[in-house]
């Protein structure tokens, strides 16, 4: 038998796990054989040594092993899901779940709660009154049969070994290790059962990635491991140095979500929404224009289908704040940077987002993105309008958003928003 | 108040940890509030980091802080002791404690137990009927006074939250970090109050430090920190080749030293011995001949008297095996090698060591080496005779011995038994 001193050593050293002594280390890890000690041990030789493309492997397949998988390969339509890093106002999964659908393809996207800045999904369409993120197995493949698309809690049976261990490593200064982001994102994806997979991983100031040498690794890596284990897998690499659309926040991002399938989104948006579901149709050998989908009003209608199936109601008020505040141009000329991560980090601290996983969300808190790099503002213009119900948290949202707009006399570079596609 | 995670961060990115976070950290691993599984991922963040000489002295200094640390200062005598970071066979201290107390030193050993293939003082002393390793701080400093030496336990009064780190770094991983085990080593020292302090640095297949330039590195960093804490400290690197001696084992070396206190010590034995008495005569400003001590029968009167102090019988038969077996050279010629950490193996294996801290050790096992290299042997001649009282534990032990002797037609070449000096 393995022991596990041995296996930090061996790693600590340089040297490399046998697919076995992998198997052996989450397994024993769960039984409790391997303690918290040596596993955080191991993960802090693993963020010095990294893993290898084989040993990468065997570590999610040992995290796939350690729960259920979903079985969807009884449904009609080819499987498909988006999987993002995580950005500001990010709420393209409300809008290209239901889109793709329209398409033909079916979307089962599972889906975890936002933690820091970046906002999560299920707390977004939690806004909508009687909406249930909680789903049974039974209810996500009816879901998705019905509908072709579902948005909802990835169950606590799907790889249980990454949950125990992402919570060691947010306390043990493990988090930013390229193969144990990897291998903990895509074991939950490769669990769920999708057949194809396109990831948005982000890049720039709102992202957990800062640069894009970095990002293009991470997606690099994700990629092989999804083909290796059979998921047919591909990656975009955009830009999050200023939130997406102008919302951030819960219902905000929500109503968002539904102007965009209107037809009346912001460009950035349309135009990342866009792009994802190219590069998905594509995957899942579908031929359809996403484009006429969203025009057309179909993605609309899939997208009220959806939220009715897990018992929310579409035409419901959603939740607004009781209090604002605006943030005003100090000056004439062009807006040129519209910091993502202080606008993120002031939604969070308006109520938005949680600081720990048992935190309460406000739904109606968050801030409106009146303008946005490249537009042209006058000095006293409105830039930013800050909501939400505690106006006791308004000093520190503020505080986080000094020195987060810069006006110029020039306007910014022109960047393109989606900076490389991997796979 | 600092936080866990940031300071591991820090050290994990190449940072520089404060005194103060340091003190921090130590105090809250000793309170609970830095949770083992924290601990642990800093100790491998510093064995790939390593700490600077700053970090060092605050580290160390937190551990002794964490204890008590013993009084001495009321001795009329110069306070001197040694350590050794262990090797096979080395039963240095029993010789050298009452040899430099009978040359006008007062010589407070405080020990600890064997663990793995090298043994420990304590556990050597107690083949001796009667002796106890325990002594109060109060029973310490009495026959200190009284007789000018003593080696017995070190509380757990002294350094606790060492303690506590080493047993964590057993089972992580995160033993082979020169700053934790220097660290280790000298708050314990230093916390035990002595004045001047020599370190016997093994080198070799026998020691923990396979070669020179590590453990160089470990006596200059030791030196630097004992130094640094106000005790006067200087290392001598030596050579762990072949086991000190012939005796490998409890009751067999303690049988050697006493020979040796009585003049008729073996070569390396004696040459080791004298180099580190000498050493520690100069740090503790004494000029005396310890040749002299050990040849007119000062040292011997020394160590029964100790001895006695102790409760132990000096003139008492020591425990002797039930069961033998010889190994013979198998041709004519030099005896090249004779691989101290496989003949420290053997010996651990009959009984003479311990797996576990809880486990008790036999004091008659052992193995008493009847040639060294350099001497010429006979075929058929014994060379190894492995002593113990459970018959079902020589078969493992042989193996240990397999490929642990060559003989050549050739005489090895003479290398020194004391390889540096460092202070």
């Amino acid at each position: 038998m393995p022991d596990a001193v041995d296996l930090i050593r061996v790693k600590r050293d340089g040297g490399r796990l046998s697919p076995g002594d992998i198997r052996w280390l989450i397994d024993a890890y769960t039984t409790g054989a391997v303690a918290d000690e040596q596993m955080s041990a191991l993960l802090m030789a693993i963020y010095f040594r990294g893993l290898d493309p084989g040993e990468l492997r065997a570590w999610t397949r040992a995290m796939i092993s350690s729960g259920e998988r979903l079985e969807l390969s009884g449904l009609a339509a080819p499987t498909v899901d988006k999987h993002s890093t995580g950005g500001v106002g990010d709420k393209v999964s409300l809008i290209l779940a239901p889109l793709v659908a329209s398409c033909g393809a079916a979307v089962p996207q599972l889906s975890g709660r936002g933690l820091g800045h970046t906002g999560g999904t299920l707390d977004k369409l939690e806004s909508i009154p009687g909406w249930r993120a909680s789903l049974s197995n039974a209810d996500i493949i009816r879901v998705l049969t019905d509908i072709g698309c579902v948005i909802c809690a990835a169950g606590d049976g799907l790889a249980p070994a990454d949950r125990r261990l992402y919570a060691l490593r947010d306390v043990t200064g493990t988090v930013e290790s390229i193969p144990l982001i990897a291998s903990s994102i895509m074991s939950k994806k490769i669990a769920e059962g999708t057949g194809s997979l396109v990831l948005d991983v982000k890049v720039g100031s709102g992202a957990f990635m800062p640069d894009v040498a970095t990002a293009r690794e991470l997606a690099e890596t994700m990629v092989e491991l999804g083909n290796a284990h059979g998921v047919q897998t591909s990656a975009l690499l955009t830009r999050m140095d200023a939130p997406l659309g102008h919302a951030v926040g819960n219902a905000v991002e929500v109503a968002e979500s539904v102007a965009t399938l209107r037809g009346e989104g912001p460009a950035d948006l349309v135009e990342i929404t866009l792009a994802l579901a190219t590069e998905m149709l594509a995957l899942a050998g579908i031929e359809a224009d996403p484009a006429a989908a969203l025009a057309d009003g179909r993605a609309l209608m899939r997208y009220r289908a959806m939220i009715t199936a897990q018992g929310g109601d579409p035409a419901a008020e959603l939740p607004s704040a009781t209090h604002a505040e605006v943030i005003r141009a100090t000056s004439t000329g062009w807006l040129r940077v519209l910091d993502a991560r202080a606008v993120g980090v002031a939604a969070w601290r308006l109520g938005a987002g949680r600081a720990r996983k048992e935190d309460p969300v406000s739904a109606a808190a968050g801030i409106m993105c009146l303008a946005k790099p490249g537009d042209e503002v006058a000095a006293g213009q409105p830039i930013l309008e800050l909501r939400g119900d505690d106006p006791g948290k308004f000093g520190r949202a503020l505080e986080a958003l000094d020195g987060a707009l810069e006006i110029g006399p020039e306007p910014p570079e022109p960047a393109p928003l989606v900076i490389a596609r991997i796979g």
